[in-house]
């Protein structure tokens, strides 16, 4: 099942059924008004859904409409928690030895992860609007799913049964303001502005055998001003599953329905699939060199981020928006 | 005006309108369903909810029933974003003279704020569950703000006029949890199990010339298990108050309606004000004798945190809660 939400102006949008090959939608606020509400009654309301989603790809869906994912909002617009990871570990040791600095080694057996803001997610196609080139504006390319109920203490195999959609990130960070917060050892803060997500949120199993064992093995497509600059495949060198990221999540506390669990910017270690940020490309610069040329960017750039199917078809919709400076 | 949420076994509750003496309330629903959908729509829906304040503190009110705090939900039960500051900086500088760190120097200067959890939050008098006393329980008594919608870039006069409600934080923390997570630089995560408020959240007006400067200036009264055990004055060493703090939030995103921005635990430098949590007990053992003596929470242990009018009346009704084991 593939879902959206429409913007018309209020906080949370009007949610959609997208048919599978994204071209078209219907208004599913009839089955619950909001994301977040088929998501706080997912067993009752999702089997709707799902038969709207044949109806829609069936061509039999009564007042469908063409997609459009200009009119999409975030699939969640607004969500009650949002814990971003690091779960490709090699990234953040590529980052370490660029900064000279020992990464733990516990880093390979327990999960890095955040507290992020959720208040204010911005739509796939929305423009990102920020003050200053000088904080160092770098997109980051990244999975992330969306759960049900998770009790607190869930193991993984229990947090896996409460994965209900998927989503691709751009995880818009702030590259020079993030050095003095880590130091505070608080975690990102002002260094995180709103993020976004792909159009559509879709359900694992059309992702068919690509999702596998908790992860999405598939490559993240990333192109900055129309030119590839990634393509890492997201299910190798993903050192945390899905799972395991949600067990860490709910060791001491429960996480509730409309949780969004991001897996941190997609990065393969051996060969030449590009990265998922500015920042790893730096990161490399300054390792061979001791200087990064590759600037961050600049007001006007255009991000793309999409994922495509064996055939060649986007499964979530692009991601595509713009840096402008904010009025 | 004063606001609660009834418990209905729903996720939001039931919105309540409270008497000023917390004697009476009525449900507010025709006016709003929910707290958030209040601040959704704040300038058009509190009004009417003063209206009702007005006559129920009148003894006007149709259907008012007998208010009991054990039947409220946390006034927002979930929130689209929590954001804890420590604001009492000599707090902070105490902590760290126990751990024989140096604080920086910039603490004085900028805010700290970390990004919270908000999506499962306890009322005012539920047993707070956890798993393990190794994990060093201890509470954190603080006040918080709910905002509505903050632009970014607002200035502290800007984020003033946001300030719709306070509410008194059981900032439960998981003290032998803290020192790896500081370490990695990412901030708290599974170190702050869920939060406790307050059983009502009030209008600033509410707290006459206690409301000053954007500081709460009365003491916060916090007793374990019927001891008390601190009550500094919110109003004294606060270093940032809430306005700058919002400011702080701001700068490089925009904060939405429901966003909760809290104190970090009230601390007074000076005098026999006793403390906000276990924590600075044991920091002045350990600064003395190189020890710590005061052991942190223990199952069945019971913490109440309150704050008293000039005539010794309840302004907010008493965070009261045990302690347990979970199941």
């Amino acid at each position: 099942m593939k879902l959206a939400t429409l913007k018309d102006g209020s906080r949370d949008g009007q949610l959609m059924v997208v048919s599978r090959d994204l071209k078209t939608a219907v208004i599913a606020t009839n089955i619950a008004p909001s994301m977040q509400d088929l998501l706080d009654s997912w067993a009752f309301m999702a089997p709707q859904c799902d038969d709207l989603y044949v109806q829609l790809n069936q061509g039999r869906a009564a007042n469908s409409f063409d997609f459009d994912p200009k009119n999409c909002m975030a699939p969640l617009p607004r969500a009650y928690q949002f814990a971003d990871a690091s779960a490709y570990v090699a990234y953040v040791e590529l980052l370490s030895r660029a900064r000279k600095l020992e990464m733990p080694a516990a880093f390979w057996s327990e999960p890095l992860m955040h507290q992020a803001a959720s208040d204010d997610f911005i739509g796939a196609c929305d423009d990102i609007l920020l003050d200053n080139e000088a904080w160092g504006i770098d997109f980051e390319s990244e999975i992330a799913v969306i759960t049900g109920d998770v009790k607190m203490g869930s193991k993984p195999a229990q947090a896996a049964e409460q994965i209900r959609l998927l989503m691709l990130v751009n995880d818009v960070s702030l590259r020079e303001l993030i050095p003095a917060e880590m130091e505070k050892g608080f975690g990102f803060f002002q260094s995180k502005p709103t993020t976004s997500f792909s159009p559509v949120a879709i359900t694992p199993d059309e992702l068919g055998e690509a999702w596998n064992a908790g992860k999405v093995h598939l490559p993240l497509r990333t192109s900055l001003n129309g030119k590839l600059v990634g393509q890492p495949n997201a299910g190798v060198d993903m050192t945390f599953n899905f799972p395991q990221l949600i067990a860490h999540l709910v060791k001491t506390r429960n996480a509730r329905a409309g949780t969004i669990v991001a897996s941190g910017a997609v990065f393969n270690k051996e060969g030449n699939k590009g990265h998922s940020s500015i920042y790893a490309t730096r990161a490399l610069e300054i390792i061979a060199s001791d200087v990064a040329t590759t600037p961050f960017m600049q007001f006007g750039d255009t991000i793309k981020i999409d994922m495509l199917d064996k055939n060649g078809k986007s499964l979530f919709g692009a991601i595509e928006q713009k840096l402008e400076q904010r009025d």
